[in-house]
C-alpha cells in the first residue's frame, strides 16, 4: 500500500525496521532460523501447499471475495482518510487488511458450509484477490490527495495561506470524473513491466512479500489457528476503540470541549499542542510505527514548539508586522509552514536521489549480467538451479499472460480520453501539460516501482512536487500556477503511486500463486470501488466537520496547507516570505539532507538512533499532540515486548490495528451524526483556576 | 479489624462469603483439599516450623517490629479514616496489614543480614506482632467514630440534621484524652477470656485465623516467593493509584470540577448520582467484597435514587412544605435518612438477635459439655488426643501467663479513671451514666467476642446504638440527651469493639505460636499509637478539607448525620419526622428483618442471590457512585477470573489493595496542599451545551 509524503514515511514507518528496530532484527534472526530449519527438513512452502489444487484465474474472483473487498475498502478509506485529515501520517494497513480479509471470508465460508451450500473452499488466491483489491481502493484515498493536493485547491485552504486568488471548492462530481479518469493509468503502465520486475529482477518488494507470508501462514493449519486468535485480540481492541470514540463523542458540545482538549501536561503545554489528545488511533499508530519514527516527531515537535516558535514568536514587530492575524502566511505561521516544507523537501530529495541511484545502478547490473549471457533465457537452465517453490511460482505467474498491446492500447485511450477531459475540469491544466506529463510518466513510474521493489519507498508524492514546481512555475501565477500545479501533482501522483502498489501486489501474487490476470482484474475493480467510495467519505467528511482544514480543529488537514503552499512558493518565488523565513529554510532544509547523510553513513549501529527528518517536519506544523499519542503507543509496546515478548510480537500488531480500525469506523457515526445536526449533550471544559472563578460567578450570581 | 455499621457490613462483606461467593467456595474446596493432602502426609503446619525455635516473648518485641507498626498504622489510619468519611464501608484491611508487614521486616532484614549487622532473624512471631500492633491502631480509627458519633457531635452536623441546641465541635486535645481513657478498658475485660475463647470453647475467629495462615505461609520458602509476587503487584497497583489521585488533583479547581464531577453516563443521570467516580479506593474495594454486596449497593440505590426519591419529590407541598432547604430533615432529605437508619436497625436486631442465640446455644452446650466432665481439667488426657499442631500451640499458649488480678486491676483502675474524667469532657454524660456502662459492658464485651468468635460479625455499632437509645432516652431532651447518648455510644463502641478486635487477634497468636504477653504488650502500644494517630490524621482531614461533612462534598461522612439523627430520634421521639416517613421506616425496618430471615432459611442455592439490607441502606443517603465504582471493581475480578483463575486468586487481594492503600495514601499530601494553601491550578467542568453556549459567549463576547 503506497501511502504518504506521508507515504515516504508511511512506508519508512514499516521499513525502516530493517535497520533501526532492534525488535524487528529478532525477529528476522528468528526468520532466518526458521528458513534454515525448513531449508535443512527440506521443506518448501509450495510442498506444504502441493495437494490443494490452484483455481483457474476466473475461479479466483469470486462474488464474495468482491463483496468482502467492498466492506473492508470502505472501512480502510474511512480510516485513511481520517489519517489523511488529522496528521497525515498513515501506517501500513496491509497485515490488517489480509487479516480481515481472511477472517470475514473464513466465517462466510464456515457458515455456508454448514448450512450444506458451499460450492468452492476458500483458498490463498481468493485471499490475495481481496487484499489486492482493498489496497487498490483504499489507495485512492491517499493518491486522490484529499488530505493533500485536492483539497489543497479549495477556498478554505486558499484562505488560510493568504492568497484567494485561484481556488477551485470540491464537489462530488467533478473528483470522482478526476479520479476515473486519472487513476488507471498507472495500472496499465505497470502491466508490461511485471514480469520483468517480478521475474527477471527477482525485487524484493519488502510489503509484499510480508503480506504474502501472511497469507500463506493464514491457510496452513496452525496458520489459521493464530490468525484466530489475532483476529479476536483485533476484533476486543476495535470494540474497545470505537466505544471509546463514541464516549469521547459525548462531552464534545462546544469547540473546545472533550477529551482531545484534555490538558493532561497542564494548560500553558497545551497552549503548546504539548497535550495526550486520547486518540486511539494514534497510539495504535505509535505501536506499528518503529520507536525511532516516534521519538522523531516528539523531538519535532519540542524543537519546533519548544524552541523555535516562542523565540520567532519574540521578534513580532521586528521579523514580521505584529499586527497579522495568527493564521498569516506573513507571520509566524509562515515561518512554521515553509521551515516544515524545505525540511520535507530536503529530505525528499535526498531519498529520491539514494533511490534513483540505486535504481540505475541495479538497472546497469542487470543489463551487464543479460550481456554476459546474451543468449540465455532468464529461466534458463544455465542459471543457478530455482528451487521447487520458485519453479512452480513463476510457472504460475507466466501462464496466465497480459498481452502487451492490451496494455498500451488501455494506457493509450485512458490518456486520450484524459487528455481531452482534464482540461474541462481544471481549465488552468492545458493540454499540452498533460500530454507532457503521460509521455515521461511511465518512465518514472517505472522508476518508482523499481526502487519501491528494492527499497520498499515509493516516492510517489516526490514525483508529484516535482510537478507542482514544474508544471506551476510554467503556468505562471498570472495564468492560475497554483490550481494548474496542484492538478499536475494530482495527474503525476496517481500513476507513480499506483504503479508501485501494483508492482506490490504482484509480488504477493506471485508468492501466493495467485494469477497476474485476477490480480489484474481485481486491481481495476478496486480501483474503480476506490474512484466512488473515496470521493464519498470524504464527502462526508466534508459535510459533516465544518471547520476541515482549520488549524487547531479536529480536521486540520496540514498537507493541504502545505501543498497549496509549495505551489505558491513555485509560482511566486520567495518575495512573499517574511524575514529570514527564507534562511532558516536553507538551514532546514540541507540540515535534512546532512542528517539523512550521516544516518546512511554512521554504521548501523548509530544510525537507529539518529531522527528521520521527514517525521520531524511534520509537527512543525501541527505541534506534538499526535507525537505523545504515538510515543504512549511505543511505550506500552517497548513493556509489552519486556513482558513478553512472544506475545508481543504476535498479537501487537492485531491490537493497533484494532485500535486504529475502531476509531477509524466510529468517525462514520460521528460524521452521520454531525450530518443529522444531533449535537452531543454535554461539554468537558477545561478551565484556568481564574476563569473557572469567573464562570463560577457568572453561572451562580 | 472491628470495623463498622459499617463494621457488621464491613465484616460482612469478607465473610458472608461463606455463604454467598462461589469464587470463596471453590477456595474453601481447595483449601479443604490441601488439608486433606497435607494429612494424608501426615504434615503438620508445626511440624515445618519444629526446626524454628520460637523466641521469648520480650525477643517477640522488637523495636523494629514497632517502627514498621507505626509506619503501617499512620498508613491505614488514613485508608480506614478516607473510607470513614466518605461512605463508611471498610473492608478487611487485615491481608494487607499481614503483606506490607511482612514486606517491609523482610527488606529490613534483608538489608541488615547483607551488612552483617542482622542480630536477630525475622519471625512469624514478630509478623504477628507487627499484625496485632497495626490492627489495634487503625481500629481506633473506626471506634473512635470520626465517620459516626465523634463527628456527629459537631456544629457543622448539627446545623445538617436542623438541631442546632446541642453540638461539640472536635479539638484534638479532647479526642486523644477521650480516646485515652476509653480505648484500653476493652482490652483489659478481654484478657481473662482469652484462655476460654481459644482453648476452652475452641471459637474459629475466622478473620484471625486467616490472618494467621497467611503468615504461617509467608514464612515457609514457598510463601515468600509467593508473598515476593504479591507485593510486587501491590506496590504496582499502589504507585498506579497514587499517581491517578495526583493526576486527578490538578483538574480539581473548582467545586463542581474535577473526575469525581465526570457525568459519565450522563447529566441527568450524574444529578440523581449515579455516575463513576474513578475512585481507585472504591474499584479496589469493589474487588474485596463479594459480588452480593456490590449488587445489593447498586439496588439500594437504584431503589431509592431511581425510584423512591423522585416519587417522594413530586409529592412536595402535600406531604412536605415545599420551600425547605433541600438539606432539611422535615423534607425529602428526612425521608433519606430515616428509611436509611430504619433499615440498617432492622438489620442489625435481626443479627443481634441471631448471634446472641448462637452464642446463648453455644454457651449452653459448652456448660452441659463440663457438666458432664465435672472433674476433668480441659486439656485432659481423657479428651480425644490433641494432634501434634494443637498440643504445641496449647503449650505455648499457656506458657506465658497474664495473671487475673492485673487485668481486674487494670479494669477497674482506668474505669475509675475514666468515670472522673469523661464528665469533664461531656458535662452532659453524667457519673453514673458511666458507672453504669463500665458494670455492663464486660458482659457486652464477653458477648460481642464471642459472637465474633462463632460468626465473625463484630456488633460493636449496634451495641453503639443501644447506648444511644439508652441513655440519650434517660437523659432526655433537656439535659442534652443528644450529646450524653451519642458520647456513650462511644463509650460502649470502644470497649465491645476492641474486645472483638483483640479476640481474633490471640486467636492469630495461638495459630502462630506467639506468645499471649507479647500479644498482650502489642496491643497496648497499638492502642496508645491509635489513640495519637487517629484523631491526628482525622484533624488533618477536618482542617485541610473545609467542607467535610456536607453532602455532596468529597467527603459526606454520612453516617455522622445517620448517628445524629438517631440520637435526636432516641431523644425526641418520632413527633419530628415529615409525614408518612415513620410509615416508610416501618416498611424498610420489616422488610430488612424479613429478608435476612429468608436469606437464612432460603437454602444456600438461593440465599446468594439475596440482597443484604444493610448494604442497601447505604446510597438511600448517599446516592449510587461509590456503588457503581464497586461493581466496576466486581467486573474486573470477575472478567479476570474468568480469564485466569489461579492468578485472579492469587494476586486479586493484592491489587485491589494496593489500589485503596495508594489512593488513602495520596490524601496524605493532598490534604498537606490543602492546607498550605495550594490550589490546583485547572478545572476539568461539565457542562450542559446549553450552558456552555452561555459560558462561550460571556468567555468570548
Amino acid at each position: 500500500m503506497g501511502l504518504n509524503d506521508d507515504n515516504e514515511d508511511g512506508d519508512n514507518l514499516i521499513n525502516d525496521n530493517d535497520n533501526n528496530d532492534p525488535n524487528q532484527k529478532n525477529k528476522k534472526k528468528e526468520k532466518e532460523k526458521e528458513k534454515e530449519e525448513e531449508e535443512e527438513e527440506g521443506l518448501s512452502v509450495e510442498r506444504i501447499f502441493e495437494s490443494q489444487p490452484v483455481p483457474s484465474w476466473r475461479n479466483q474472483l469470486t462474488v464474495r471475495a468482491f463483496v468482502v473487498s467492498f466492506v473492508l475498502s470502505i472501512l480502510f478509506t474511512f480510516i485513511v482518510m481520517k489519517l489523511n485529515l488529522t496528521t497525515g501520517i498513515i501506517p501500513s494497513l496491509n497485515v490488517s487488511a489480509g487479516l480481515l480479509g481472511f477472517f470475514f471470508l473464513k466465517v462466510w465460508t464456515k457458515f455456508l458450509h454448514k448450512s450444506g451450500l458451499l460450492k468452492q473452499p476458500f483458498t490463498r488466491q481468493e485471499n490475495t484477490v481481496i487484499q489486492t483489491c482493498v489496497v487498490a481502493s483504499s489507495g485512492i484515498a491517499f493518491s486522490g490527495g484529499f488530505g493533500s493536493y485536492l483539497f489543497g485547491m479549495s477556498e478554505r485552504i486558499a484562505k488560510a495561506s493568504s492568497d484567494t486568488t485561484d481556488f477551485k471548492n470540491p464537489s462530488l462530481a467533478w473528483i470522482i470524473g478526476f479520479l476515473f479518469v486519472v487513476s488507471f493509468l498507472g495500472l496499465f503502465s505497470v502491466v508490461p513491466l511485471r514480469k520483468i520486475m517480478i521475474i527477471d529482477f527477482k525485487l524484493t518488494y519488502p510489503s509484499g512479500t510480508a503480506t504474502a507470508h501472511l497469507i500463506n501462514s493464514f491457510h496452513t493449519p496452525e496458520g489459521a489457528k493464530l490468525a484466530k486468535k489475532q483476529v479476536r485480540e483485533l476484533g476486543k481492541f476495535f470494540s474497545f476503540s470505537f466505544l471509546w470514540g463514541l464516549f469521547q463523542w459525548f462531552f464534545t458540545a462546544g469547540d473546545d470541549c472533550g477529551f482531545i482538549n484534555f490538558p493532561s501536561l497542564g494548560l500553558k503545554a497545551r497552549k503548546d499542542r504539548f497535550y495526550f489528545d486520547f486518540s486511539a488511533t494514534y497510539v495504535g499508530v505509535g505501536m506499528i510505527c518503529p520507536y525511532i519514527v516516534n521519538i522523531s516527531v516528539l523531538l519535532g515537535g519540542i524543537l519546533s514548539w519548544a524552541v523555535m516558535w516562542p523565540l520567532i514568536e519574540n521578534k513580532k514587530g521586528d521579523w514580521f508586522p505584529a499586527n497579522l492575524s495568527s493564521s498569516s502566511m506573513h507571520g509566524l505561521q509562515g515561518y512554521k509552514v515553509f521551515i516544515a516544507i524545505a525540511m520535507i523537501l530536503g529530505d525528499g530529495l535526498y531519498n529520491f536521489c539514494k533511490v534513483l541511484a540505486k535504481t540505475l545502478s541495479g538497472l546497469y547490473k542487470q543489463l551487464c549480467e543479460k550481456h554476459r549471457l546474451p543468449v540465455a533465457d532468464v529461466a534458463s537452465p544455465k542459471e543457478p538451479e530455482l528451487s521447487y517453490d520458485d519453479q512452480r511460482r513463476t510457472q504460475l505467474f507466466l501462464k496466465d499472460q497480459i498481452p502487451v498491446w492490451f496494455a498500451v492500447g488501455g494506457y493509450l485511450a485512458v490518456a486520450a480520453i484524459s487528455t481531452v477531459t482534464l482540461p474541462h475540469i481544471f481549465p488552468q491544466l492545458k493540454w499540452y501539460y498533460i500530454v507532457l506529463i503521460y509521455i515521461f510518466a511511465p518512465t518514472l513510474a517505472f522508476c518508482n516501482a523499481y526502487g519501491c521493489g528494492l527499497t520498499d519507498w515509493s516516492l510517489a508524492s516526490t514525483y508529484g512536487k516535482l510537478a507542482i514546481f514544474t508544471i506551476g512555475a510554467w503556468a505562471g501565477s498570472s495564468h492560475g500556477g497554483v490550481l494548474a500545479g496542484l492538478a499536475a501533482c494530482g495527474v503525476m501522483m496517481n500513476i507513480v503511486s499506483t504503479a508501485s502498489d501494483l508492482s506490490q501486489d504482484f509480488k504477493t501474487g506471485y508468492l501466493t500463486l495467485a494469477s497476474p490476470r485476477s490480480m489484474f482484474v481485481s486491481q481495476i475493480i478496486g480501483t474503480a470501488m476506490g474512484c466512488i467510495i473515496s470521493p464519498s467519505v470524504f464527502w462526508l467528511f466534508y459535510k459533516a466537520f465544518t471547520d476541515l482544514g482549520q488549524l487547531g480543529s479536529q480536521y486540520p488537514a496540514p498537507y493541504a496547507a502545505v501543498y497549496r503552499n509549495m505551489a505558491i512558493l513555485g509560482v511566486e518565488g520567495f518575495s512573499s516570505l517574511p524575514r529570514y523565513c527564507l534562511t532558516l529554510c536553507y538551514v532546514f532544509f540541507f540540515a535534512a539532507i546532512l542528517i539523512n547523510f550521516i544516518k546512511d553513513f554512521a554504521g548501523k549501529k548509530w544510525a537507529r538512533f539518529i531522527p528521520l527528518p521527514m517525521a520531524m517536519a511534520i509537527p512543525f506544523y501541527l505541534g506534538s499532540y499526535f507525537a505523545i499519542d504515538m510515543c504512549v503507543g511505543s511505550l506500552i509496546l517497548f513493556v509489552w515486548t519486556k513482558v513478553n515478548k512472544a506475545k508481543a510480537d504476535a498479537f501487537a500488531p492485531a491490537v493497533a490495528s484494532g485500535l486504529i480500525c475502531g476509531d477509524g469506523i466510529w468517525t462514520l457515526p460521528a460524521s452521520i451524526l454531525a450530518l443529522a445536526g444531533v449535537k452531543p449533550p454535554i461539554c468537558m471544559k477545561f478551565l484556568s483556576r481564574a476563569t473557572n472563578d469567573k464562570v463560577d460567578a457568572f453561572l451562580n450570581p
